[in-house]
């Protein structure tokens, strides 16, 4: 029970594409994550997912569609729905998910993070 | 499907502890308030509940804890804890909450707001 700061938590880590989680509350993870570069088109069948940015913009491709995300903004992906986040500097984010979600949905590649740890 | 960007949606408006939707996923609601003064003690049985503090200092009275959340820090307050929160000043709040949650839990005063809109 304590709380959690979140630009403390980025502080801890490095790496990109690698989600860490920072909390959890009912079926849900709160994860965060450095991310640069493009990741791969995915989708998740069953789980709607929320990126807030932290820091930088993040360029979320949904569909045939291009979002930009400032900090302070954030983007509910629908489950079913493709989507492909793309940082072209690096950006921070923090993501709220069902506890079954895996980072790359229903493609499996290097990216495919299936349990992220606690930071 | 937009992209919701906190600080305008505070923008729109003044009054305090009336809760306001801002997205949906999966079962939960994010929503967000206004705070200044004492809300009330009370506990959700079966909802744990997400605090995130966007401006201002929130202390949350936890059982027989308090703790003093900065901005970009949270606390996810467990399902069946006693809690209360409690803005000296006034303070800017994002929340994550399953959507059958009512703001003052078990109780019920002039604060209960079992509907809140969608912002």
């Amino acid at each position: 029970m304590e709380k959690v700061n979140l630009l403390e938590k980025f502080s801890l880590f490095t790496e990109h594409w690698q989600p860490k989680i920072v909390g959890e509350l009912n079926d849900a993870y709160v994860k965060i994550a450095k991310i640069q570069g493009e990741f791969v088109w995915h989708t998740h069948a069953n789980e709607d997912e929320m990126f807030y940015v932290v820091r930088g913009q993040l360029t979320l491709k949904v569909e045939d569609r291009e979002l930009e995300l400032l900090p302070g903004e954030f983007f509910v992906v629908p489950k079913g729905v493709k989507h492909m986040p793309v940082a072209k500097e690096e950006v921070w984010i923090m993501m709220l998910e069902p506890k079954t979600t895996v980072n790359t949905g229903d493609v499996q590649n290097e990216r495919t993070v299936a349990d992220s740890p606690w930071i």
